[in-house]
């Protein structure tokens, strides 16, 4: 298992949903950078099961407990630890000997020979980001002081889409959206989701979506590619997070149907310097950030813990059975996942940029 | 810049279009391990230019040159370095002046504040996939002698889209796309693709693509997640391939609208072992691979050079113009691209093989 | 700052002298490994202050706390945390504001300009080797079922020297050295060191020293050379140690004053295989294991904090001052570093061995 | 086989010494760094065998060719890759089935099971230390333009000892040492020296040593402890050097039989600004910097390749045999050290200061 990623930025996971909690470690932060605690609290708190009739009825408080490298409102320079205690495990909603049909218990099983801890899905918990949430809000917040914005919004929900992210996002827009459980730019589309959302809740069932990510105010250049440019580094950050089945950049999957000509971004010059005057490249070309606003989407499966009787087998007789999970999960992990989205791309962002401007400095 | 890629099997390349080569050094290979040279050079052939009326006339003879590590058929133990030398160089095709529209020069430009060669792309040039393909070869060798096989074949160009792969795919259907300089499932689309890149190309035009990939064999269990999974490793190399700008795995973004119990793939007992039954997920869960097939397919945005007039800007001069390609361009890289991508998939999966390998002795 | 290290195996660290703990995460280990705790609990016995007249009179409980990672005796197969709180803070011991001559103080206060938090050497205190040791024995642990041992001890506490390593020291040597709070081969060396070390104490002073470790059961052929050989893994392990100021591989620095043919390990067959005959390499050739059992030696400055008056400046006055230190200090540090350093190589050792396997699978 | 190292600034080495060459890619320059190719012939050239009656008769060129990431003088942003072509081998000097003692040949062929090749120590030949010196003499260069200067002379050879550096030492007097094959403060200690390795010469023997570095002008604060602290770092790098057996730092061994009170740097106002008095302590604490020059010592062994009689073994036939080497070597390989430690040092703070510029711009 790999559970730490980052190079100048070291961001380490740990925990587990039915044990004392998660945590995380976050390495590479000087001292003294102020951590403002609300802020944080906010982005936990959009991230937190329970808050809406439209997700899992399971209660978590959520409340991150600076274990080391924060004192007196900053960081001490040494490695920031996190933790967020478990406070309402039930481990026997799960039979760890059936696994949950596209649900990682299966391949977790295969992996370790029966000996991996299959309780509440153990270490695959969605519960463990909320540890990246944690972290990367103390990444947005360095981030931020910089001039550099990170939004996100619910792209599509089942067959229901919104508008996408265009030329007048901007830091209000983000505050707007990181409001709302069902954040869309289209207040329409936040109720047609909705109502799809609670449908499939009724009906025992989950529905997948895909979410929108906007980052404004990346100095152009930034990224190494080509092993670690800005699609590769981020694209290692968004599949760590659990549901995301695909990623593109711009106008990503559509490219692939379009001609140069019309796919490509002209270029101009704009206030005196040259810029791509569309974004179908999403903000980044041969890995470097080409001075447009990075843009992405990640697209999710539908919760796999689903309620409907399922096929599976039971591990320890090896013969087919039927499933019937009687958890509480998200009818749709889509909107908890917004928060941690944005959390990915922030860590990532970071530690591209410190290794920017370490470079910069040899010139 | 970051140039070099993985953990137990590391790989870094270098060089540029219009210098005297481009090159790679893998390192982690045991000594005593059999090249085949004729099955390396049958890879670099079919990502060869000027292999078809359909690919760019730049033409190179893409001769792999073993600097170290090889010896008398076999590794020697040290990093492998493969030059290969370029012999066909017009770097006066390009203007460095003008950035070309959706191409990294701009951002390039951007990063290096001026200084950067950008004679023929530098080291942003597609040249320097020969070396991952040459890499990659000596990885699919090492992988086939375990029984691990990887094909792929063209998903789409542009509107034209191929059958998917579907339980009947297997080293034979994989040895045949080999072959075809438009590898597809259904002979026809071959047709109706080259009639579509044949036009894009007498209209000075280019046209994208997607691939699509399926590797068998891998042992269940392999991939280390969270953030060095199947799903986030692959993407991190995949994204390294120039053009590539959306990535999926399995039914991936079709996954995004549909509901949990379509989504799901059961399980069954399959030959006495759990299986899942259908190949949704795409091989993987939780970052580890389930049993079943590994499937991806990696969305390509068309040539960015083209001939057709296109706005830009003079770098020097700090105003709009009118830039023309005079320059030998594919109208569509992605048939090239294909053992490309397969390349950087066996790179990739071999690593993560060792490193699987190595944490099993422990149990 | 960099609190992670380890390829295959991952270790990190954070906590602080004067905060809630101090921790660690070792990331790595397959689900199903037994971890046996009155083994772990008597490594950190070892490495206990207060256990001893001649260590330092602060008291801590090192009740080491599983937050991951384990459960029912066993590995789950996901990151290891493991905390230990503190239990006895003074942090009023130490002014914060007068840097101790030779500690980390003053090159911390350059590094941070004044944030870092300096209260008891925050997290340069010797206090986080106790995850190091927690750690370690998880790793000696893994390593013991696979015939693998390591021992050490005192090779020399100030002007007093024991007897070195020799061809008869096995695990039955080694088990009697750490039941030693001075662990010497020759008995009388640690009756010797004994009234250094408290005659420093009296004088209210300190004394360095230097720990010999030993290595057995290593496969022949370990290590990864160039950069990542035996001696120059093991190195970056050792000098993150706290004091540790120089590092020898067999006859190390003497082999630098001797002629080849007296410095060379003739070798021979030994009980049907090539071995060499003398061990004045260290069992280390090129970077590589050579069947001989690794023999290193570190040597430790006196510990810094010592209570005599010294020079030192005011940082906030910018003059110079005197120093006299109150607090709780080891006159000695090397007895306590002896599990430490031995944790550090199993930790390492470990690490190049699943490398090691991983990499013969290729064969 | 790992021959890369670095973070921010990748170095890879390759080659061997009987086969087309060696090289090295070093990887994470920006473009327009202008590279001085006299000053770079000027170190290869310290380096360069058959320079002086005292080393190898074996004859060597040494240039240096860029295969890429060099332009008109300049880098282009694109990984460097340096080539060194082999021009004199005799590679039946050696016979591969009797490894020599103390070299690396009987723990490589324990390694790679036979199938290693030992032609002339292979990769394990002090060849490819030539392409440390060239990647070395960029970063030297890099540095230099930032006040930051490396020197070393022979602290040993044999039983004859030069004085150690003091405060006086400057650029001056690295520019005389790097002028003289035996490079030291006193001398009269060269003369003495220099008969030692004539007569080791004339005995077919060789004898050892060990090189003093001293580094000026880094920035207070450098170092990533604890694991990738300056001490940390450069070891693993230092002990990629062959025939490194030890390493320490400032007064480094003889602290370990010192007390606290004499082995303290006592600090004291110096120009306005905090400072260690005196330098028993390096030039680091706690993995950092403190403002003083960093100052450490490797020591060598002697030469393993000796042309007296050795014991060792036939490995194709399982016995006993004598070995007579009859090739070219050198009595005593320290001074052509030097410039190799003197590089490995440039690399690794080089890469020590991107990552301390990176960090520091989050402030």
């Amino acid at each position: 298992m790999s559970s730490s990623i980052g190079r100048e930025l070291r961001f380490s996971i740990f925990g587990e949903s039915h044990g004392p909690g998660i945590g995380a470690v976050l390495d590479g932060l000087p001292a003294g950078i102020p951590i403002d605690l609300d802020s944080l609290a906010f982005q936990m708190g959009r991230r937190k099961p329970g808050s809406s009739r439209l997700s899992t009825k399971r209660k978590e408080d959520d409340q991150v407990e600076f274990f080391s490298g924060f004192n007196e409102g900053r960081t001490t320079g040494g490695p920031l630890c996190l933790l967020v205690r478990n406070s309402d495990q039930h481990s026997s909603d799960y039979d760890a000997d059936i696994p949950r049909p596209s649900h990682a218990d299966l391949a977790v099983w295969l992996k370790e020979g029966g000996a991996a801890d299959m309780r509440g899905g153990g270490r695959f918990s969605g519960r463990l980001t909320a540890a990246t949430v944690a972290a990367g809000s103390v990444a947005r917040q360095v981030l931020a002081r910089r001039g550099i914005h990170i939004g996100a919004h619910l792209l599509r929900i089942g067959e229901h889409v919104d508008a996408a992210f265009d030329d007048s996002a901007g830091p209000e827009l983000f505050e707007r959206l990181a409001a709302d459980y069902l954040p869309t730019i289209d207040p329409l589309a936040a109720t047609r989701m909705a109502s799809l959302i609670d449908k499939a809740r009724m009906d025992m069932d989950s529905v997948g979506g895909a979410v929108e990510l906007l980052c404004l105010g990346l100095p152009p250049g930034l990224g190494e590619p080509p092993f670690e440019g800005v699609e590769g580094s981020l694209s290692q950050w968004i599949f760590g997070v659990p549901g995301v089945k695909a990623l593109e950049f711009g106008a990503g999957i559509s490219l692939s149907s379009m001609r140069g000509s019309h796919a490509n971004d002209a270029i101009g010059m704009v206030g005196g310097r040259p810029r791509p005057l569309t974004n179908r490249s999403g903000g980044v070309n041969g890995g470097i950030c080409n001075g447009n606003p990075l843009r992405l989407a990640a697209y999710m499966r539908p919760t796999a813990s689903i309620s409907v009787a399922q096929r599976s087998v039971s591990l320890s007789r090896s013969e087919d059975t039927e499933l019937v999970i009687h958890g509480r999960h998200d009818p749709c992990i889509v909107p908890r996942a917004v928060p941690v989205l944005e959390s990915a791309c922030a860590l990532c962002l970071l530690d591209l940029l410190i290794q920017f401007e370490g470079r910069a400095w040899m010139r």
